[in-house]
Order: structure tokens, then sequence, then C-alpha cells
């Protein structure tokens, strides 16, 4: 039996790094090469008794001394991997490839407390998994020493009050906070957990006094309407459907890694902001009509924009605000939500507690957070998230002091898209298109495009229409052609939507000033290694 | 100053030749590249006023010679151009390249009767006009010689009565009739008038009383309502919008032409397989309503699907079906009309006459022709048009003989396509998008791909949704860099949707059993020659 090693490496990150030993088995004549069926092997159960009987020993004699988070942290590899629980601190180096879920994933809490990802995965409460622990703690975590985390600005009192994250999240700006869940842990479920959700914030978190808080919908008479929660609630049908959030900027980073010779400006996302949560609340357009808000009216006096604000105001007093076309707003097949819950809570603070915008299929930025206005304008908003920053232009237009911004429209729906998240030999990922465009196929090439085939999909989609405003999973069992004569393959993903489109193959002719919605194929390169 | 040649080479036929003189004016330094802006000059008009003076005496000699239709069909080319008109024929081979639509345009009707070319380019009635044509007379037209056009297949009685085309369609097929204009006339209106509107029949055309004619509409007690012309008219609102139909086979003949070793299966269309009317009816969901069906009950029952079938029976009575989901039927921002004028005329017969189902952005064969019966089902109409023909397939299924039909949704809406119907110094060609996407933005690339630029566009688009059910139409300026290496240059076109799609790079990718929806960037190489 032939045996070989395969080691995947995203050409973005080292995040990507998995490593696999890997057996032949049967081949299938019927495909157009001869494929070896590559699976993995549980090399790592061995080792699993192995290093229990070990650390047995070895872990009670140190359990009083004492360390800080700050020394616990540093200790975040596989060459020495440290966590915390409940008070006390554990080296479980030896036990990372012996870790039911990989080491990969245990990884994720390198130098991290446990408790919230033990939180998400619950399997880890069973008696036993505690016992296994206890013969790796070296010693007690200084309390004194635990900082809240993502408190990285304490000096900074606008950020003072900032809610806990999840310590796994990739931060690609602490304050305001900017961060995405590492692939591996989105991938998990079709629905995003709350505290893995993707977060995009503009100003720090705000403080809302759910005791007073109105949601104010401006008259056509001048004067203001407000609503509180509960009234939503009695007024309107509630209505709960899976929504897919997606940044603009998400899969950025790829255009500054690909493209030679000029840069894009903004946060260097990776593959990873865009989540999938199960949002309630009323239609908007259910609102507009119970403040007598009329679409033939305000289309007849010129009000085309419905725009919305936040309370996340700057020092200027002004939230930030959205609009998207009135028309859109009393459509009720695009489905526009103002939602008070996410995944069956009240929405959390970082992501609009206690309302948010619900558009669905749109960029996120048009999703407003502690949505708190709402009023008919014949202008868009001014908020410059609506008149600049999300706005597509040519890979021309390079020079970012001097972007014709009136010259584009802003970026509403979404164009289809897709990633690989887990390339290993069951690789896996997302696709997604906007505007209500459901996934029908996602192709994966596994030599740089010149041959696809059909991955294994998972979706909502209405089976009649195809029409889903949720992203679709698909996995692969990957095959490796046994007549490779490279040490690697370039594996490559591109989804089609139910509008037929597809997406662009190489990243140049998408380059955006602004580095905005990179769809073009997402490629990862996996190094095979013959043992 | 420097001249220089440049000649248009289409990779996919020749109708793309052109021939222009051109010259460098002042160039403009702010551009990547130093440019020449190139123009055309009128080198034809010296040979107006010589070919015109050559010809006069020759003419009249010759005013009793009978040619047959047959003859005048032989000469069609550049090389010797002879046409019909009002019983007459005309060898007018010198004046081609005096034509002021230029010789192009006048090779459309080489071999040809002129009246309905003349019939739409009315300049052609100005007396001068008759005037020149006078001199070039070189005999009479036998009249017995005469066949209707398009009849080449008298023989088969089903095609016996087919209606007149235009002379200019490129026909894919005679027997149906499938045929699509050319480029050049396709380009000149933001409407295409009725008698270039490509036709894509399956069967002979109907012929229709419409003294007897109604619409069949099932009801859902087992009964049907039928519903004439002037009942339509007059029970519902009517409505009139500008309508791009495609047949999902447009730009077909790119796949055999670009993608080696293996052969898409269909008609070989060019890029006109495109044309937009203004459509006049009522709503779908108006007569639904009026006959008492319900969505909701229909969707409670499991009916989830509209069909339709026209008039154009086969030998087994049953006319060309089509289905598209009840819930788009009912969706008045849908705008699906029952059709009864075409262009402010009846409906021509070709193109359904009386009643056409018009769907606006989906692809041309759910646009069903001499709608006849309307009825809700549980199941897609079991037309082929819908439970084959119109699938999408990955490029990894090759084997005409086992396509697993039932494994892909039938297409409806269209994804983002752009063609270049003129390349020249003055470039121009259409864009579109299905599903009430309007194109925002046109790119054009001259070197392959590597650099773009953006087009000047033309379009009916909402402007706050940048919604449209009608194409746009671009043109641009075409300059060739001034330090350009190669003798040839490749233009490149690509359009982005108000969904922020775009068009794929290539072809191969998209390769599908079926050649449908080739919507990668459209490629015309232009040879440059130095003078």
């Amino acid at each position: 039996m032939r045996k070989n090693l395969i080691r995947a490496l995203s050409k973005r990150s080292s995040s990507h790094h998995v490593s696999r030993e890997v057996q032949s088995s049967s081949s299938d004549e019927s495909r157009k090469f001869r494929m070896f069926k590559w699976t993995a092997i549980s090399s790592g159960l061995a080792a699993f008794y192995y290093l229990h009987e070990r650390s047995k020993t070895e872990a009670l004699s140190k359990e009083e001394i004492l360390f800080t988070a700050d020394e616990v942290s540093k200790h975040n590899s596989l060459e020495s991997l440290w966590v915390s629980y409940k008070g006390k601190v554990y080296d479980v180096t030896e036990f990372a490839q012996a870790h039911p879920g990989g080491a990969k994933n245990l990884l994720l809490a390198a130098g991290k407390d446990l408790a919230p990802f033990w939180g998400l995965y619950q399997q880890h409460s069973a008696d036993h998994v505690q016992e296994i622990l206890a013969r790796y703690c070296i010693g007690k975590l200084d309390p004194k020493s635990v900082k809240k985390s993502c408190l990285k600005s304490d000096k900074n009192t606008a950020y003072s009050n900032e809610p806990e994250r999840h310590p796994a999240m990739k931060i690609n700006n602490p304050t305001p906070f900017n961060g995405e869940p590492p692939p591996s842990l989105l991938l998990r479920s079709f629905i995003t957990p709350n505290e893995l959700h993707f977060i995009r914030n503009r100003l720090p978190v705000p403080e809302v006094d759910i005791a007073t808080f109105t949601l104010d919908v401006s008259l056509p008479n001048g004067n203001v309407l407000p609503l509180s929660i509960d009234e939503l609630k009695e007024k309107f049908e509630v209505i709960e459907m899976p929504v897919t959030l997606m940044c603009a900027g998400n899969r950025r980073s790829e255009f500054n890694a690909q493209v030679k010779d000029k840069k894009v400006n903004g946060l260097s996302w990776g593959q990873c902001a865009i989540s999938t949560a199960r949002w309630k609340g009323v239609l908007l357009t259910d609102i507009l009509e119970h403040a007598g808000i009329s679409y033939q009216e305000c289309r007849a006096k010129g009000l085309v924009h419905l725009r919305v604000e936040g309370l996340d105001a700057g020092p200027d007093g002004v939230g930030t605000g959205a609009s998207i076309p009135l028309e859109r707003a009393f459509d009720r097949s695009s489905s526009v939500l103002v939602a008070f819950e996410m995944n069956g809570e009240e929405i959390p603070r970082d992501h609009g507690f206690p309302l948010r915008l619900v558009v669905p299929g749109t960029v996120g930025a048009r999703n407003i957070k502690w949505l708190s206005k709402i009023s008919v304008s014949a202008e868009e908003s001014e908020s410059p998230t609506q008149r600049r920053d999300y706005k597509l232009f040519g890979p021309n237009v390079t020079n970012v002091k001097n972007i014709p911004w009136e010259q584009a429209p802003s970026v509403q729906y979404l164009p289809v898209t897709s990633a690989i998240l887990e390339p290993s030999t069951g690789t896996k990922g997302y696709a997604y298109s906007g505007a209500g465009n459901g996934i029908t196929r996602v192709d994966i090439s596994v030599d740089g495009g010149q041959t696809w085939t059909q991955t294994e999909i998972f979706n909502e989609n209405d089976p009649y229409t195809q029409k889903s405003f949720a992203w679709t999973l698909w996995n692969f069992e990957l095959e490796i052609p046994e007549d490779i004569k490279e040490d690697k393959i370039e594996i490559c993903i591109r989804a089609i939507d139910s509008n037929c489109n597809t997406q662009p193959e190489k990243i140049d002719a998408l380059w955006n000033i602004r580095g905005l919605l990179n769809n073009s194929w997402h490629r990862i390169e996996l190094f095979v290694t013959r043992q």
C-alpha cells in the first residue's frame, strides 16, 4: 500500500495548515483521471492513550504554582500549548495530537481560557473530559491578571464598556471591534452561533436603556411615531427567517496577497466576514403602512429612499446611517425586517441590541445595528458608508485621493461568491449569493480549474424558486489523481446561483480601490508529499 | 503625421471585418499608455462622386435585360454586388464604397431585394437616392422567379405558410425558422424593430383565427375560463414596458470555436439572439386573481407551478409549453405579462400572434408564443424545453446520451452578459442581465483584459433601484496605444449588474453540453497595420 502525506497551505494565511496521513484505496475507472481515494487514518488514537499515561503522574505536583494570564497567552502553539479553565492552568501540548476534535481545533484555544469554547462544544461537559484535563494541570491562574477579552484600549474610555467577545475571533481591528470567526468554527453549523457571528463595528458599542428605548418613525406630517419593542411585537406579524449577512470586504485580503503593484484600501478580512443567523422581527413594510406612509404618495413627491440610523453616534451625535430604495422597503418579497431576536435570543449588543434592520441579500453596511430612526427622503443617507465607502469602481480607478464617488451607485445586493474553509480530505466551505438568489450548484476543481466536478450541497432554498436569503454549505471528499506530476495541487471553488450567475476566474479584473466584493474563484494550494 | 490601417477580425465569423483608414491625433498623457486617438476620415466621399459620374452613362442601355432572382442572389459580395428593387435589377458594386451607410451595410442587401431594408431606413425615400440608384440599373427582374423569402422547404407542407422574414436575418435554421439579425442592424436602436427581432421557433408558425381565439384559463373547480383579446383589454389594466428577450443559446457559437476536443449540442447562434421590444399587455397576476386562483390556496395544495402552452402544436397536438414558479406569476414586481402588442403593433406571427407570455428577465423559452392555455399544477410543464433542453450542467457532463436531466433546475432567470457588435474606431455593443437587474457599468479592455476603462452606457434603468428588464447599449471611442508591440489587439468587454455580478473571464469553465448561457468576456481581435 502506498502512503502519502498531504499538507494544505493557504496562499493567504497559515491558518489553513493541516496535516493528514492518508492512504490510497480503490480507484474509480469511470472518472477522467484514475484516482486514489484518500482517507484519514486515526493515527492519533494510539498517541491518545500513550500520552494519558505519561502525564498522569506529573500533573498534581505542579498544582500550586501561580501563572498570569499574560504568561499563559504566550504558550499558543503546537510546540507549547497552554490553556486555562476555572482558575487553573493546563499544559496540553502533548494532548493536542490526541484531541478528538483534532489538534487544529484545540489550537483555537491555545493560550486562552477554555470556557467559551466548551460553551459552544458541549461534548466537553462529559465527566471523562474533566478527568483527562485534570491530568495536564500545571498550576493556578492569578485572578488579578485576568482582563476582559478585547479590552485592549482600556485607556480609551470610549471603548471601556465593550461586550465580551469569543476568544477565537480573529481580530482585524480591536477598537472599533472588527472580527471574524476562524474558518473551522464557522463551518460547524448552518446557523452561526451568536458568539461566532462576524462583527463589523464602526464606533463603540452603544449602551441602550431598554426601558426608555423607542424606534422613531418620521411621519409625513412632520411628527415622529415612537414604537417600543413591545409595541412592535404586539402590533405586527412576527417573522423569523435564516439570513446570511456578509461584509462587502469579505475576502479582501486576497487582493493584496495576489495583485501586484497596487494596494486596496480597507480592513484585511479573510474569508469569514460572513455568517448566518435566524433573525426574528417584523416586516418594515408593515411598520411603514401602520405609520401611514404610502409608497405611491412618497414616490409622487420624489421621496424615493428609506433612511435609517443607528445609535452608534460619533462625536457629532450622528449614528451610522444607511438607505435602501423605498420600493424595496415596501416589497414584501424582499422581506426587510426590523429584527429584535437573533437565533432565539435578544440580539447581542455587538449585533445591534435591541433592534437591527435586516435587509436580506444586501451588503452588511445596510443592515444597521442599534436601529433607532426611520424616515423617507429624496436623498440617500449622508452616511459615508452610503455615499462613499461601499461603491464599486473599475480596476483603473487607483488614486485613493481622487475617487469619483458620485459616479457609482452604492452597493446594495451582493454577487455570488464561495470559499474553501476546510482544505483537507473532507474539503468544505460555503457559497452565497445576494438578492435572494439561492445557490444551485457548487463546482470544485483539483487541477487549478482545468476540470470540474460537483460538491455535495446543503441549504434551505425554496425548492421551486431556488430562492434563499441564506448561504449554502458544501463538502467534497477530496481525491488526488494518481498520476499527479507536481508536488502540489490547486483546489478552486466556484458557485452558480439561481440566476445562473457564476464567479469570475481571476481576481485581477475585480480589483477595486476599496477592495470590495472579491468573488473570484477561491483557490487553495495543497502540497502533496509521497511516502 | 503617422497613418495606420485598422482591420477588425472576429474570432468567430467574418461578419465583423471592417476596414478603416485612421490617423493619429493628440495624445493624452494622463492615461497609463500614451495613446493615439484614431478617427475615421471620410475617404469614401471622393470615391462617391467619382463612381457616380462613371456609372451614369452605362445604366440605361442595359435596362431591358431580364434576370432571375436566383441569378441576382449570386452577386452577393463586394466583388459583385447586385440588388433588386421594384422589379428592376441594379449592379451597385462600384457604389458600395460610396454608400453613406458604409459598404458593410449595403452588403446586408447583396443579392436581395432592397424593399425591406429601405422600409427600415427611410432616409432612402429621398428623391436623390432614387436618382442615384437609377444610374446602376442593369435590367429587369423576372417576376416568375421571385419566391417568398425563407420558404426553402416549399415541399414540406407544414412550412408552406410561414410569414415573410427580413432578408438580412442570419438563418441558423430555416424550418423551423431560427434567425438572428446582423450585429450592425441590431445596434441601431434601443428598441429592436419587429422585423429584426431574433426568432426562435420550434414548429411551423400556427395560423390563428382571431375571431374565435380565446385564452383558456383552467379554474380550480375544473372548468375553463375563456378570455378573448377584447376581454383582456377591457377587464385589466394595460401595461407597456421595454423587455429584452434572449435565447439561452445566445453566444453558443463561441463554445465550439474556442473550446477544443468537445462539441456543444444546439443551434450555432452568434451574439444576436437577443432583442428588445416594448411589450404591451396585462399582468398575469390580474388574470389569475380574476379567475379566482389564490396563491395561498394553490401553495397549500402543492400547486406551485404556473403552466402555459402555445398553439404551435406538433403531430401530437401538444403545443410548446413552459412553467414558471407560481410565486413569480403572482409577484407584481416580476411584471409577468400576457402581451398583445409588440412595439405598438399587433404581435407579428413569428413572435406569437395574438398573445405571448412575456416573463421579463427569463430565458426566451419561458416566453411562450401563441399563448393559449394557462393552468396551475404540482408539476412543471412536461415540455422538453422545461424538463430537459434548458438546464445547466457542469463542464464534466460531456456525454449527450447520459445527461442527468432531473438533477438540475430548469433555467429561469438569466445571468449578466455583454457583447461587442461593432468593433471599429467607434466600438459598440450591448450588455444585459436577467431578473430585472440593470447594468451599472460596462468595462472595456484593449489589451486582452490587462487594463480596463469604462464605456459610455445608455439604458432605461430605474435611477434608484437600477432595476430594468431591458438591456443597456454601450459605445467607446477606441484608442490604440502608440507603443503597441504586436500587430493585433484583443478587445474584451464585461458588464457589471445591479447585484454587482460580473462576467467570467474564460469560456472553458462555462462549457456545458447544451451550450447554454455563455457569458464569458466577449473578445474580438483587431489587426493593426501601420502605414
